[in-house]
Protein backbone atom coordinates (compact mmCIF):
# COMPACT_ATOMS: atom_id res chain seq x y z
CA UNK A 1 0.00 0.00 0.00
CA UNK A 2 0.95 3.56 -0.64
CA UNK A 3 1.52 7.10 0.90
CA UNK A 4 -0.61 9.17 -1.41
CA UNK A 5 -0.80 12.76 -1.96
CA UNK A 6 -4.36 13.42 -3.54
CA UNK A 7 -5.03 16.92 -5.19
CA UNK A 8 -8.56 17.80 -6.00
CA UNK A 9 -11.54 16.32 -4.81
CA UNK A 10 -14.36 17.31 -6.90
CA UNK A 11 -17.37 15.69 -8.40
CA UNK A 12 -14.45 13.07 -9.87
CA UNK A 13 -11.47 13.70 -7.58
CA UNK A 14 -13.46 13.24 -4.49
CA UNK A 15 -15.01 9.36 -4.94
CA UNK A 16 -11.58 8.41 -7.05
CA UNK A 17 -9.42 9.57 -3.62
CA UNK A 18 -12.57 7.11 -1.43
CA UNK A 19 -11.97 4.32 -3.45
CA UNK A 20 -7.88 4.52 -3.12
CA UNK A 21 -9.02 4.58 1.04
CA UNK A 22 -11.19 1.63 0.52
CA UNK A 23 -8.61 -0.69 -1.24
CA UNK A 24 -5.77 0.15 1.72
CA UNK A 25 -3.61 3.05 0.65
CA UNK A 26 -2.95 6.41 3.36
CA UNK A 27 -4.12 9.21 1.80
CA UNK A 28 -3.34 12.60 2.86
CA UNK A 29 -5.59 15.29 0.40
CA UNK A 30 -5.97 19.04 -0.09
CA UNK A 31 -8.82 20.75 -1.60
CA UNK A 32 -9.17 24.44 -1.67
CA UNK A 33 -13.23 24.07 -0.70
CA UNK A 34 -13.17 22.83 2.79
CA UNK A 35 -16.28 20.85 2.61
CA UNK A 36 -14.71 18.49 -0.04
CA UNK A 37 -11.68 17.51 2.22
CA UNK A 38 -13.61 16.64 5.61
CA UNK A 39 -15.70 14.63 3.18
CA UNK A 40 -12.84 12.67 2.30
CA UNK A 41 -11.24 12.71 6.00
CA UNK A 42 -14.37 11.40 7.58
CA UNK A 43 -13.27 8.26 5.03
CA UNK A 44 -9.71 8.04 6.82
CA UNK A 45 -7.87 10.74 5.08
CA UNK A 46 -5.38 13.14 6.60
CA UNK A 47 -6.07 17.02 5.68
CA UNK A 48 -3.47 18.98 4.15
CA UNK A 49 -3.13 23.03 4.22
CA UNK A 50 -1.55 22.75 0.89
CA UNK A 51 -0.22 20.55 -1.76
CA UNK A 52 3.24 21.26 -0.72
CA UNK A 53 2.24 19.46 2.54
CA UNK A 54 0.32 17.13 1.29
CA UNK A 55 3.70 16.06 -0.75
CA UNK A 56 6.19 15.96 1.70
CA UNK A 57 5.91 12.43 2.76
CA UNK A 58 3.86 10.83 -0.32
CA UNK A 59 5.32 7.84 -2.23
CA UNK A 60 2.48 8.89 -5.04
CA UNK A 61 0.87 12.44 -5.89
CA UNK A 62 -2.39 12.01 -7.96
CA UNK A 63 -3.72 15.35 -8.80
CA UNK A 64 -7.28 15.92 -10.88
CA UNK A 65 -7.73 19.64 -11.15
CA UNK A 66 -9.60 21.77 -13.70
CA UNK A 67 -7.29 22.76 -16.30
CA UNK A 68 -4.14 23.25 -17.66
CA UNK A 69 -3.15 26.26 -15.48
CA UNK A 70 -4.09 24.90 -12.38
CA UNK A 71 -1.43 21.67 -13.15
CA UNK A 72 0.73 23.73 -14.56
CA UNK A 73 0.90 26.07 -11.08
CA UNK A 74 0.67 22.62 -8.86
CA UNK A 75 4.22 21.35 -10.72
CA UNK A 76 6.16 23.72 -12.04
CA UNK A 77 8.12 26.95 -10.91
CA UNK A 78 10.06 27.70 -7.73
CA UNK A 79 6.77 26.98 -5.77
CA UNK A 80 5.86 23.95 -7.83
CA UNK A 81 6.03 20.64 -6.13
CA UNK A 82 8.54 19.07 -8.97
CA UNK A 83 11.11 21.52 -7.68
CA UNK A 84 10.39 19.86 -4.02
CA UNK A 85 9.71 15.79 -4.40
CA UNK A 86 12.73 13.35 -3.82
CA UNK A 87 13.09 11.31 -7.08
CA UNK A 88 11.39 8.05 -6.39
CA UNK A 89 8.21 9.99 -6.26
CA UNK A 90 5.54 8.60 -9.10
CA UNK A 91 3.33 12.04 -10.17
CA UNK A 92 -0.18 10.85 -11.94
CA UNK A 93 -2.47 13.54 -13.11
CA UNK A 94 -5.72 12.42 -14.04
CA UNK A 95 -7.23 15.61 -14.58
CA UNK A 96 -8.01 16.58 -18.38
CA UNK A 97 -6.70 19.29 -19.47
CA UNK A 98 -4.53 20.21 -23.09
CA UNK A 99 -1.62 18.24 -24.20
CA UNK A 100 1.17 20.81 -24.49
CA UNK A 101 1.16 21.73 -20.64
CA UNK A 102 0.93 18.07 -19.68
CA UNK A 103 4.21 17.48 -22.12
CA UNK A 104 5.05 20.58 -20.68
CA UNK A 105 5.27 19.00 -17.23
CA UNK A 106 6.05 15.70 -18.21
CA UNK A 107 9.58 17.02 -19.38
CA UNK A 108 10.46 19.20 -16.92
CA UNK A 109 9.99 16.33 -14.53
CA UNK A 110 12.18 13.47 -16.60
CA UNK A 111 14.93 16.24 -16.23
CA UNK A 112 14.47 15.71 -12.75
CA UNK A 113 14.03 12.20 -13.02
CA UNK A 114 10.90 12.24 -11.34
CA UNK A 115 8.36 9.25 -12.77
CA UNK A 116 5.42 11.86 -14.37
CA UNK A 117 2.07 10.40 -16.49
CA UNK A 118 -0.68 12.24 -17.91
CA UNK A 119 -3.43 9.73 -16.89
CA UNK A 120 -6.68 11.29 -17.76
CA UNK A 121 -9.90 9.41 -17.18
CA UNK A 122 -13.20 8.39 -19.22
CA UNK A 123 -16.63 7.11 -17.54
CA UNK A 124 -17.54 10.08 -15.85
CA UNK A 125 -19.06 10.47 -11.82
CA UNK A 126 -20.53 7.14 -11.83
CA UNK A 127 -17.32 5.17 -12.94
CA UNK A 128 -15.28 7.32 -10.35
CA UNK A 129 -17.44 6.10 -7.33
CA UNK A 130 -17.85 2.30 -9.14
CA UNK A 131 -14.14 2.37 -9.55
CA UNK A 132 -14.87 1.60 -13.00
CA UNK A 133 -12.84 4.41 -14.48
CA UNK A 134 -10.67 4.31 -17.95
CA UNK A 135 -7.67 5.68 -18.05
CA UNK A 136 -4.96 6.88 -20.47
CA UNK A 137 -1.70 7.39 -19.76
CA UNK A 138 0.86 9.50 -21.25
CA UNK A 139 5.29 8.57 -19.92
CA UNK A 140 7.75 6.24 -19.75
CA UNK A 141 6.83 2.16 -19.93
CA UNK A 142 8.45 2.10 -16.39
CA UNK A 143 6.52 4.86 -14.87
CA UNK A 144 3.26 3.11 -16.49
CA UNK A 145 4.40 -0.09 -14.50
CA UNK A 146 4.53 1.76 -11.53
CA UNK A 147 0.98 3.66 -12.46
CA UNK A 148 -1.08 1.07 -13.38
CA UNK A 149 -1.04 -1.14 -9.22
CA UNK A 150 -2.38 1.97 -8.05
CA UNK A 151 -4.71 3.35 -10.91
CA UNK A 152 -6.54 -0.09 -10.22
CA UNK A 153 -7.61 1.13 -7.48
CA UNK A 154 -9.28 3.46 -8.98
CA UNK A 155 -10.08 1.68 -12.24
CA UNK A 156 -11.24 -1.46 -14.19
CA UNK A 157 -7.83 -3.34 -14.82
CA UNK A 158 -8.63 -3.67 -18.73
CA UNK A 159 -9.42 -0.37 -19.09
CA UNK A 160 -5.48 0.82 -17.97
CA UNK A 161 -3.70 2.16 -21.02
CA UNK A 162 -0.49 3.06 -21.87
CA UNK A 163 -1.09 5.37 -24.97
CA UNK A 164 2.05 6.52 -25.56
CA UNK A 165 4.98 9.21 -23.98
CA UNK A 166 4.31 12.40 -22.45
CA UNK A 167 1.31 13.79 -23.32
CA UNK A 168 -0.69 10.99 -25.43
CA UNK A 169 -2.79 10.36 -22.51
CA UNK A 170 -4.24 13.81 -23.28
CA UNK A 171 -4.49 12.92 -26.68
CA UNK A 172 -5.87 9.93 -27.25
CA UNK A 173 -8.53 11.29 -24.77
CA UNK A 174 -9.08 14.31 -26.94
CA UNK A 175 -8.70 12.27 -29.96
CA UNK A 176 -11.42 9.91 -28.23
CA UNK A 177 -13.78 12.98 -27.34
CA UNK A 178 -14.02 14.73 -30.44
CA UNK A 179 -15.42 11.04 -32.46
CA UNK A 180 -17.49 10.26 -29.51
CA UNK A 181 -19.33 13.81 -30.22
CA UNK A 182 -18.88 13.30 -33.45
CA UNK A 183 -20.76 10.38 -33.40
CA UNK A 184 -23.72 11.56 -31.62
CA UNK A 185 -24.31 14.12 -33.38
CA UNK A 186 -24.58 12.41 -36.79
CA UNK A 187 -26.22 9.36 -34.57
CA UNK A 188 -28.82 12.59 -33.99
CA UNK A 189 -28.94 13.44 -37.71
CA UNK A 190 -29.76 10.01 -38.89
CA UNK A 191 -32.78 9.19 -36.57
CA UNK A 192 -33.76 13.11 -37.00
CA UNK A 193 -34.17 12.18 -40.60
CA UNK A 194 -35.65 8.67 -40.30
CA UNK A 195 -38.18 10.34 -37.88
CA UNK A 196 -39.08 12.60 -40.01
CA UNK A 197 -39.74 10.33 -43.04
CA UNK A 198 -41.89 7.91 -40.62
CA UNK A 199 -39.54 5.39 -39.33
CA UNK A 200 -39.71 4.43 -35.37
CA UNK A 201 -36.39 5.92 -34.29
CA UNK A 202 -36.12 3.03 -31.94
CA UNK A 203 -36.24 0.42 -35.06
CA UNK A 204 -34.03 2.46 -37.01
CA UNK A 205 -31.66 2.50 -34.03
CA UNK A 206 -32.01 -1.60 -33.93
CA UNK A 207 -31.35 -1.13 -37.89
CA UNK A 208 -27.95 1.36 -37.68
CA UNK A 209 -26.38 -1.34 -34.41
CA UNK A 210 -26.77 -4.25 -36.72
CA UNK A 211 -24.95 -2.43 -39.38
CA UNK A 212 -22.37 -0.54 -40.08
CA UNK A 213 -23.16 2.72 -38.79
CA UNK A 214 -22.87 0.96 -35.39
CA UNK A 215 -21.22 3.01 -32.52
CA UNK A 216 -21.33 3.85 -28.94
CA UNK A 217 -23.90 6.14 -29.17
CA UNK A 218 -26.45 3.68 -30.47
CA UNK A 219 -25.15 1.16 -28.40
CA UNK A 220 -25.59 2.64 -24.17
CA UNK A 221 -26.12 6.25 -24.92
CA UNK A 222 -28.91 6.74 -27.57
CA UNK A 223 -29.54 10.27 -27.97
CA UNK A 224 -33.52 9.78 -28.55
CA UNK A 225 -35.65 9.79 -25.45
CA UNK A 226 -37.19 6.66 -24.16
CA UNK A 227 -35.88 4.29 -26.75
CA UNK A 228 -33.60 2.89 -24.44
CA UNK A 229 -33.71 2.94 -20.23
CA UNK A 230 -31.68 4.76 -17.62
CA UNK A 231 -30.02 6.93 -20.34
CA UNK A 232 -30.28 11.14 -20.10
CA UNK A 233 -32.56 11.28 -23.11
CA UNK A 234 -35.08 9.17 -21.34
CA UNK A 235 -34.55 11.53 -18.07
CA UNK A 236 -34.94 14.84 -19.65
CA UNK A 237 -31.42 14.85 -20.72
CA UNK A 238 -29.97 15.14 -16.74
CA UNK A 239 -26.43 14.70 -17.07
CA UNK A 240 -24.44 12.54 -17.75
CA UNK A 241 -21.65 14.43 -19.12
CA UNK A 242 -22.71 17.96 -19.47
CA UNK A 243 -22.60 20.09 -22.74
CA UNK A 244 -20.09 22.56 -20.87
CA UNK A 245 -17.63 18.94 -20.44
CA UNK A 246 -17.76 18.47 -23.97
CA UNK A 247 -16.97 21.88 -25.52
CA UNK A 248 -13.86 22.04 -22.89
CA UNK A 249 -13.22 18.27 -24.71
CA UNK A 250 -13.77 19.61 -27.81
CA UNK A 251 -11.86 22.52 -26.97
CA UNK A 252 -8.37 20.50 -26.27
CA UNK A 253 -9.18 18.13 -29.17
CA UNK A 254 -8.85 21.01 -32.07
CA UNK A 255 -5.42 22.68 -29.98
CA UNK A 256 -4.03 18.43 -29.96
CA UNK A 257 -5.25 19.00 -33.87
CA UNK A 258 -4.02 22.34 -34.56
CA UNK A 259 -0.75 21.62 -33.03
CA UNK A 260 0.28 18.69 -35.26
CA UNK A 261 -1.70 20.41 -38.56
CA UNK A 262 -4.52 17.53 -38.86
CA UNK A 263 -7.71 19.67 -40.35
CA UNK A 264 -10.14 18.08 -38.31
CA UNK A 265 -12.90 19.02 -40.12
CA UNK A 266 -15.62 16.72 -38.77
CA UNK A 267 -13.98 17.39 -35.60
CA UNK A 268 -14.69 21.50 -35.91
CA UNK A 269 -17.82 21.22 -37.38
CA UNK A 270 -18.50 19.37 -33.48
CA UNK A 271 -17.42 21.95 -31.87
CA UNK A 272 -19.16 24.15 -33.63
CA UNK A 273 -22.74 22.22 -33.24
CA UNK A 274 -21.74 22.07 -29.19
CA UNK A 275 -20.75 25.54 -28.79
CA UNK A 276 -24.13 27.10 -30.57
CA UNK A 277 -25.93 24.37 -28.37
CA UNK A 278 -24.22 25.84 -25.31
CA UNK A 279 -24.92 29.24 -26.09
CA UNK A 280 -28.58 28.70 -26.56
CA UNK A 281 -28.18 27.63 -22.45
CA UNK A 282 -27.70 24.20 -22.67
CA UNK A 283 -24.42 23.57 -20.64
CA UNK A 284 -25.47 21.96 -17.84
CA UNK A 285 -27.80 19.71 -19.95
CA UNK A 286 -26.44 15.96 -20.95
CA UNK A 287 -24.40 16.35 -24.55
CA UNK A 288 -26.95 14.13 -26.16
CA UNK A 289 -30.01 16.70 -25.80
CA UNK A 290 -27.84 17.73 -28.89
CA UNK A 291 -30.73 15.52 -30.93
CA UNK A 292 -32.55 19.04 -29.91
CA UNK A 293 -30.33 21.61 -31.44
CA UNK A 294 -30.03 18.73 -34.80
CA UNK A 295 -33.50 19.13 -35.04
CA UNK A 296 -34.27 22.56 -34.39
CA UNK A 297 -31.78 23.60 -37.25
CA UNK B 1 -40.08 -23.03 -53.36
CA UNK B 2 -41.18 -20.14 -55.54
CA UNK B 3 -41.01 -19.09 -59.24
CA UNK B 4 -38.93 -15.92 -58.99
CA UNK B 5 -37.68 -13.80 -61.63
CA UNK B 6 -34.86 -11.84 -61.39
CA UNK B 7 -33.91 -8.34 -62.81
CA UNK B 8 -30.54 -7.10 -63.08
CA UNK B 9 -27.50 -9.90 -62.26
CA UNK B 10 -24.17 -7.47 -61.38
CA UNK B 11 -22.13 -7.22 -59.04
CA UNK B 12 -24.58 -7.79 -56.31
CA UNK B 13 -27.20 -9.40 -57.92
CA UNK B 14 -25.24 -12.10 -59.93
CA UNK B 15 -24.32 -13.70 -56.39
CA UNK B 16 -27.78 -12.97 -54.95
CA UNK B 17 -29.58 -14.63 -57.43
CA UNK B 18 -27.35 -17.98 -57.32
CA UNK B 19 -27.85 -18.25 -53.63
CA UNK B 20 -31.92 -18.42 -54.37
CA UNK B 21 -31.15 -20.99 -56.98
CA UNK B 22 -29.31 -23.03 -53.83
CA UNK B 23 -32.16 -23.21 -51.95
CA UNK B 24 -34.42 -24.51 -54.35
CA UNK B 25 -36.16 -21.44 -55.72
CA UNK B 26 -37.12 -21.29 -59.75
CA UNK B 27 -35.40 -18.60 -61.47
CA UNK B 28 -36.00 -17.03 -64.61
CA UNK B 29 -33.44 -14.15 -65.07
CA UNK B 30 -33.10 -10.81 -67.41
CA UNK B 31 -30.09 -8.54 -67.29
CA UNK B 32 -28.94 -6.48 -70.34
CA UNK B 33 -25.66 -7.97 -70.15
CA UNK B 34 -25.54 -12.08 -71.82
CA UNK B 35 -22.79 -12.61 -70.12
CA UNK B 36 -24.25 -12.53 -66.86
CA UNK B 37 -27.32 -14.00 -67.51
CA UNK B 38 -25.39 -16.94 -68.80
CA UNK B 39 -23.29 -17.38 -65.33
CA UNK B 40 -26.53 -17.61 -63.31
CA UNK B 41 -28.30 -19.65 -66.10
CA UNK B 42 -24.86 -22.41 -65.86
CA UNK B 43 -26.27 -23.06 -62.48
CA UNK B 44 -30.07 -23.79 -63.34
CA UNK B 45 -31.52 -19.91 -63.73
CA UNK B 46 -34.35 -19.78 -67.44
CA UNK B 47 -33.41 -16.60 -69.28
CA UNK B 48 -35.56 -14.39 -70.39
CA UNK B 49 -35.56 -11.75 -73.29
CA UNK B 50 -37.31 -9.07 -70.94
CA UNK B 51 -38.41 -8.09 -67.51
CA UNK B 52 -41.57 -8.59 -68.76
CA UNK B 53 -41.20 -11.96 -70.14
CA UNK B 54 -39.39 -13.03 -66.86
CA UNK B 55 -42.15 -11.96 -64.61
CA UNK B 56 -44.96 -13.18 -66.90
CA UNK B 57 -45.17 -16.52 -64.43
CA UNK B 58 -43.21 -15.21 -61.07
CA UNK B 59 -44.76 -15.20 -57.69
CA UNK B 60 -41.94 -12.95 -56.91
CA UNK B 61 -39.86 -10.72 -58.44
CA UNK B 62 -37.16 -9.52 -57.27
CA UNK B 63 -35.31 -6.34 -58.99
CA UNK B 64 -31.84 -4.75 -58.15
CA UNK B 65 -30.73 -2.17 -60.64
CA UNK B 66 -28.86 0.97 -60.34
CA UNK B 67 -30.91 3.99 -59.19
CA UNK B 68 -34.35 5.09 -59.15
CA UNK B 69 -34.67 5.53 -62.84
CA UNK B 70 -34.33 2.37 -63.52
CA UNK B 71 -36.85 0.88 -60.96
CA UNK B 72 -39.23 3.69 -61.75
CA UNK B 73 -38.92 2.44 -65.74
CA UNK B 74 -39.28 -1.04 -64.29
CA UNK B 75 -42.16 -1.04 -62.61
CA UNK B 76 -44.03 2.21 -63.83
CA UNK B 77 -45.97 3.44 -66.79
CA UNK B 78 -48.36 1.56 -69.03
CA UNK B 79 -45.18 -0.71 -70.47
CA UNK B 80 -44.35 -1.28 -66.43
CA UNK B 81 -44.72 -4.66 -64.83
CA UNK B 82 -47.01 -3.23 -62.30
CA UNK B 83 -49.23 -3.03 -65.10
CA UNK B 84 -48.65 -6.62 -66.20
CA UNK B 85 -48.16 -8.76 -63.16
CA UNK B 86 -51.23 -10.45 -61.29
CA UNK B 87 -52.16 -8.76 -58.26
CA UNK B 88 -50.85 -11.56 -56.22
CA UNK B 89 -47.07 -11.18 -57.19
CA UNK B 90 -44.90 -10.00 -54.31
CA UNK B 91 -42.12 -7.72 -55.77
CA UNK B 92 -39.20 -6.98 -53.48
CA UNK B 93 -36.93 -4.23 -55.18
CA UNK B 94 -33.31 -4.49 -53.76
CA UNK B 95 -31.97 -1.60 -55.27
CA UNK B 96 -30.02 1.40 -53.36
CA UNK B 97 -32.30 4.29 -54.95
CA UNK B 98 -33.67 7.42 -53.87
CA UNK B 99 -36.74 6.93 -51.25
CA UNK B 100 -39.19 9.10 -53.28
CA UNK B 101 -39.28 6.65 -56.16
CA UNK B 102 -39.04 4.15 -53.84
CA UNK B 103 -42.09 5.75 -52.14
CA UNK B 104 -43.83 6.58 -55.56
CA UNK B 105 -43.69 3.11 -56.77
CA UNK B 106 -44.62 1.39 -53.19
CA UNK B 107 -47.93 3.90 -53.23
CA UNK B 108 -48.52 2.95 -57.08
CA UNK B 109 -48.49 -0.93 -56.40
CA UNK B 110 -50.32 -0.74 -53.25
CA UNK B 111 -53.46 1.29 -55.31
CA UNK B 112 -53.40 -1.95 -57.85
CA UNK B 113 -53.41 -4.09 -54.53
CA UNK B 114 -49.79 -5.38 -55.25
CA UNK B 115 -47.32 -6.04 -52.37
CA UNK B 116 -44.31 -4.14 -53.05
CA UNK B 117 -41.34 -3.26 -50.79
CA UNK B 118 -37.97 -1.39 -51.03
CA UNK B 119 -35.47 -3.85 -49.59
CA UNK B 120 -31.84 -2.19 -50.03
CA UNK B 121 -29.26 -4.44 -48.69
CA UNK B 122 -26.19 -3.79 -46.43
CA UNK B 123 -22.66 -6.10 -46.58
CA UNK B 124 -21.76 -5.78 -49.97
CA UNK B 125 -20.58 -7.88 -52.96
CA UNK B 126 -18.77 -10.43 -50.08
CA UNK B 127 -21.92 -10.77 -48.52
CA UNK B 128 -24.01 -11.09 -51.15
CA UNK B 129 -21.92 -14.22 -52.25
CA UNK B 130 -21.82 -15.86 -48.61
CA UNK B 131 -25.89 -15.19 -48.59
CA UNK B 132 -25.50 -13.06 -45.39
CA UNK B 133 -26.68 -9.58 -46.66
CA UNK B 134 -28.78 -7.18 -44.37
CA UNK B 135 -32.63 -6.02 -45.62
CA UNK B 136 -33.90 -3.11 -44.36
CA UNK B 137 -37.47 -3.36 -46.15
CA UNK B 138 -40.27 -0.65 -46.23
CA UNK B 139 -43.95 -1.61 -47.08
CA UNK B 140 -47.03 -3.22 -45.24
CA UNK B 141 -46.19 -5.57 -42.63
CA UNK B 142 -48.56 -8.22 -44.84
CA UNK B 143 -45.48 -7.79 -47.32
CA UNK B 144 -42.94 -8.33 -44.99
CA UNK B 145 -44.60 -11.76 -43.65
CA UNK B 146 -44.50 -12.72 -47.22
CA UNK B 147 -40.79 -11.25 -48.28
CA UNK B 148 -39.11 -12.75 -45.23
CA UNK B 149 -38.50 -16.56 -46.25
CA UNK B 150 -37.41 -15.36 -49.62
CA UNK B 151 -34.88 -13.10 -48.09
CA UNK B 152 -33.69 -15.56 -45.78
CA UNK B 153 -32.28 -17.32 -48.80
CA UNK B 154 -29.98 -13.94 -49.96
CA UNK B 155 -29.14 -12.62 -46.08
CA UNK B 156 -28.98 -13.49 -42.67
CA UNK B 157 -32.28 -13.90 -40.45
CA UNK B 158 -31.49 -11.74 -37.79
CA UNK B 159 -30.33 -9.25 -40.39
CA UNK B 160 -33.91 -9.23 -41.90
CA UNK B 161 -35.39 -5.64 -40.61
CA UNK B 162 -39.13 -4.51 -41.28
CA UNK B 163 -38.14 -0.51 -41.14
CA UNK B 164 -41.20 0.95 -41.62
CA UNK B 165 -43.53 2.02 -44.68
CA UNK B 166 -43.30 2.40 -48.50
CA UNK B 167 -39.39 4.05 -48.78
CA UNK B 168 -38.57 3.33 -45.50
CA UNK B 169 -36.16 0.86 -46.50
CA UNK B 170 -34.29 3.40 -48.38
CA UNK B 171 -34.38 5.86 -45.50
CA UNK B 172 -32.66 3.68 -43.19
CA UNK B 173 -30.56 2.50 -45.51
CA UNK B 174 -29.33 6.47 -46.01
CA UNK B 175 -29.48 6.95 -42.71
CA UNK B 176 -27.29 4.02 -42.03
CA UNK B 177 -24.55 4.84 -44.43
CA UNK B 178 -24.46 8.58 -43.72
CA UNK B 179 -24.03 7.24 -40.33
CA UNK B 180 -20.88 5.47 -41.45
CA UNK B 181 -19.21 7.77 -43.48
CA UNK B 182 -19.26 10.75 -40.79
CA UNK B 183 -17.64 7.79 -38.26
CA UNK B 184 -15.38 6.89 -40.85
CA UNK B 185 -14.07 10.29 -41.10
CA UNK B 186 -14.07 10.95 -37.27
CA UNK B 187 -12.20 7.71 -36.55
CA UNK B 188 -9.96 8.99 -39.55
CA UNK B 189 -8.97 12.53 -37.63
CA UNK B 190 -8.58 10.89 -34.45
CA UNK B 191 -6.00 8.71 -35.70
CA UNK B 192 -4.51 11.32 -38.02
CA UNK B 193 -4.26 13.27 -34.69
CA UNK B 194 -3.11 10.99 -32.55
CA UNK B 195 -0.22 9.56 -34.63
CA UNK B 196 0.88 12.94 -35.58
CA UNK B 197 1.26 13.46 -32.00
CA UNK B 198 3.55 10.31 -31.53
CA UNK B 199 0.40 7.70 -30.47
CA UNK B 200 0.94 4.10 -32.06
CA UNK B 201 -2.95 3.97 -34.80
CA UNK B 202 -3.40 0.29 -33.22
CA UNK B 203 -2.39 1.33 -29.41
CA UNK B 204 -5.07 4.59 -30.00
CA UNK B 205 -7.54 2.08 -31.77
CA UNK B 206 -7.89 -0.22 -28.68
CA UNK B 207 -8.29 2.97 -26.26
CA UNK B 208 -10.88 4.11 -28.45
CA UNK B 209 -12.94 1.19 -28.81
CA UNK B 210 -12.37 -0.16 -25.28
CA UNK B 211 -14.11 3.75 -24.53
CA UNK B 212 -16.71 6.13 -26.05
CA UNK B 213 -15.41 6.74 -29.41
CA UNK B 214 -16.36 2.80 -30.33
CA UNK B 215 -17.95 2.29 -33.70
CA UNK B 216 -18.10 -0.23 -36.79
CA UNK B 217 -14.88 1.54 -38.54
CA UNK B 218 -12.68 0.79 -35.40
CA UNK B 219 -14.55 -2.64 -34.75
CA UNK B 220 -13.80 -4.10 -38.14
CA UNK B 221 -12.75 -1.59 -41.03
CA UNK B 222 -10.19 0.44 -39.48
CA UNK B 223 -8.55 3.10 -42.20
CA UNK B 224 -5.33 2.56 -40.81
CA UNK B 225 -3.08 0.50 -42.79
CA UNK B 226 -2.06 -2.75 -41.25
CA UNK B 227 -3.69 -1.99 -37.71
CA UNK B 228 -6.21 -4.87 -38.68
CA UNK B 229 -5.61 -7.68 -40.76
CA UNK B 230 -7.73 -8.31 -44.07
CA UNK B 231 -9.22 -4.75 -44.52
CA UNK B 232 -8.96 -3.21 -47.31
CA UNK B 233 -6.46 -0.48 -45.82
CA UNK B 234 -4.20 -3.07 -45.07
CA UNK B 235 -4.36 -4.31 -49.09
CA UNK B 236 -3.84 -0.52 -50.63
CA UNK B 237 -7.62 0.56 -49.90
CA UNK B 238 -8.65 -2.36 -52.79
CA UNK B 239 -12.56 -2.54 -52.60
CA UNK B 240 -14.65 -3.27 -50.46
CA UNK B 241 -16.59 -0.16 -50.94
CA UNK B 242 -15.76 1.49 -53.31
CA UNK B 243 -15.41 5.90 -52.88
CA UNK B 244 -17.99 5.83 -55.95
CA UNK B 245 -20.98 4.17 -54.30
CA UNK B 246 -20.56 6.54 -50.70
CA UNK B 247 -20.98 9.34 -52.79
CA UNK B 248 -24.19 7.85 -54.56
CA UNK B 249 -25.51 7.02 -51.16
CA UNK B 250 -24.56 10.35 -49.02
CA UNK B 251 -26.21 12.09 -52.42
CA UNK B 252 -29.49 9.70 -51.41
CA UNK B 253 -29.03 10.79 -48.33
CA UNK B 254 -28.82 14.41 -48.19
CA UNK B 255 -31.73 14.27 -50.46
CA UNK B 256 -33.55 12.29 -47.69
CA UNK B 257 -32.69 14.73 -45.61
CA UNK B 258 -33.46 18.11 -47.73
CA UNK B 259 -37.07 16.36 -47.92
CA UNK B 260 -37.70 16.30 -44.30
CA UNK B 261 -36.21 19.56 -43.67
CA UNK B 262 -33.73 17.95 -41.14
CA UNK B 263 -29.95 20.17 -41.67
CA UNK B 264 -27.63 17.18 -41.48
CA UNK B 265 -24.72 19.45 -41.17
CA UNK B 266 -22.04 16.15 -40.51
CA UNK B 267 -23.59 14.52 -43.40
CA UNK B 268 -23.14 17.20 -45.55
CA UNK B 269 -19.52 17.70 -44.51
CA UNK B 270 -19.40 14.12 -45.14
CA UNK B 271 -20.80 14.35 -48.84
CA UNK B 272 -18.25 17.38 -49.53
CA UNK B 273 -14.88 15.56 -48.02
CA UNK B 274 -16.22 11.97 -50.01
CA UNK B 275 -16.70 14.32 -53.30
CA UNK B 276 -13.42 16.15 -52.69
CA UNK B 277 -11.84 12.67 -52.63
CA UNK B 278 -13.33 11.24 -55.43
CA UNK B 279 -12.60 14.42 -57.75
CA UNK B 280 -8.88 13.00 -57.06
CA UNK B 281 -9.34 10.06 -58.84
CA UNK B 282 -9.86 7.80 -55.54
CA UNK B 283 -13.63 6.97 -57.32
CA UNK B 284 -12.65 3.22 -57.24
CA UNK B 285 -11.01 2.77 -54.42
CA UNK B 286 -12.35 1.58 -51.09
CA UNK B 287 -14.05 4.63 -48.79
CA UNK B 288 -11.91 3.79 -45.79
CA UNK B 289 -9.05 5.66 -47.96
CA UNK B 290 -10.56 9.01 -46.81
CA UNK B 291 -7.86 8.97 -44.66
CA UNK B 292 -5.79 9.48 -47.11
CA UNK B 293 -7.47 12.53 -48.07
CA UNK B 294 -7.87 13.82 -44.28
CA UNK B 295 -4.03 13.76 -44.10
CA UNK B 296 -3.46 15.59 -46.72
CA UNK B 297 -5.94 18.70 -45.61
Amino acid sequence: MATIAFLGLGNMGGPMAKNLLAVGHLLTVFDLVEAACAAVAAEGASIAASAAEAAESADVIISMLPAGKHVAGTFLGEGGLLAKVSTDTLILDASTIDAATARQVGEAAAELGIDFMDTPVSGGVAAAAAGTLAFMCGGSAAAFDRAKPILEGMGSSEKIFHAGPAGAGQVAKAANNMLLAVHMIGTSEALAMGEAHGLDPAVLSEIMKASSGNNWSLQVYNPWPDVMEGVPSSNNYQPGFMVDLMVKDLGLACEVAESCGVDNQMGKKAMAAYSAHQAEGNGPRDFSSILEWVKAQ
